[in-house]
């Protein structure tokens, strides 16, 4: 997607460790308009599914996911993190290693909100790892709901997380593919799509 | 808002220790169609304010602050919560004790994200005892930016939050005040407005 790739090289800072800063516009400040942006695209990647819910993660997943299921028409759960195994209630839950944070924490959604029935979307900020994406696939597959597919914003495509994703046989669909960063020079390289 | 207090109403569940539970519309599965009017009503009970900023706190005033945002063509920040005081880069802080929780927590904002020239309106679902609206206040205070205004979703007018608020000057626009709930019939009674 042009206006994001754009908007990263404009934006987008490359750190140390692999790591693209762009919470600029995309999760801490947040461009709402370029998020409807980015949920047009998604609607186009994904048009002909059949989509009736959006799941996505807490907390950089939210603003997307909502803005973007305005084209969809579709309510939006989002799983919650949680560092304790103190969870109350009817969930399902799995676990998940971050990218980012280093961290283990598992990941919960009510079982109320997700089960058969369900045609799921998942949508995200960034893929890296795809341990994430993985982890609420998970959560999908327990529910016996079906995932139809998932959305990314920014996918670093030099990173095992898409590779595995698509390997499972997941329709995902990636706005824009970083192929390296140089964080010397702060280059950016996006794959071809 | 009517709309909304009807929902609350027929998807709304009290539970012991004063708790309303809403979470199949709006704070873990979320009605984007319901967000979009609670935007237009927000825009309503704040138009000819001058708003170029809004601000809520991770996790469950995003989405809502995300798609509000749409009717005010504005970028949303939202403040992360964070259990440590090991905070790296420039940031501004303060400390929060949640109601649902019962813990303490530091909501922290990019210094980039919030200063002078900034005019904001803060976004959040619930106002109980008004911590996590005070914190962001002080955000809003620390960094030099002018606080237009708050605007919550649902109030529980019979905790200390909103006269709190008020009190301080700000102007304070709840979508729905909650005046007292009974566990064990379920009632629900709202405040004229």
């Amino acid at each position: 997607m042009q206006l994001l790739k754009d908007r990263i090289r404009k934006d987008g800072k490359v750190k140390e460790g692999n790591v693209l800063k762009v919470d600029s516009f995309l999760n801490h400040q947040m461009d709402i308009a370029l998020f409807r942006e980015m949920g047009k695209e998604f609607k186009r990647r994904f048009a002909g599914e059949e989509i009736n819910k959006i799941l996505t993660i807490e907390a950089s997943g939210i603003g997307i996911a909502c803005v973007a299921a305005e084209q969809f028409d579709v309510p939006v759960v989002f799983a919650k993190k949680t560092q304790t195994k103190n969870i109350a209630g009817d969930v399902y839950t799995t676990q998940v290693e971050s990218f980012t944070h280093g961290r283990v924490y598992d990941i919960i959604v009510s079982r109320e909100f997700l089960g058969k029935g369900d045609k799921v979307l998942l949508i995200d900020d960034f893929l890296a790892n795809g341990k994430a994406l993985e982890g609420l696939a998970a959560l999908v597959e327990m529910s016996g709901a079906e995932l139809v597919g998932a959305g990314i914003a920014i996918e670093k495509g030099f990173q095992v997380g898409g590779d595995a994703i698509r390997a499972r046989g997941i329709h995902l669909e990636s706005l824009a593919i970083v192929e390296s960063m140089d964080e010397k020079t702060g280059e950016i390289v996006f794959r071809e799509q």
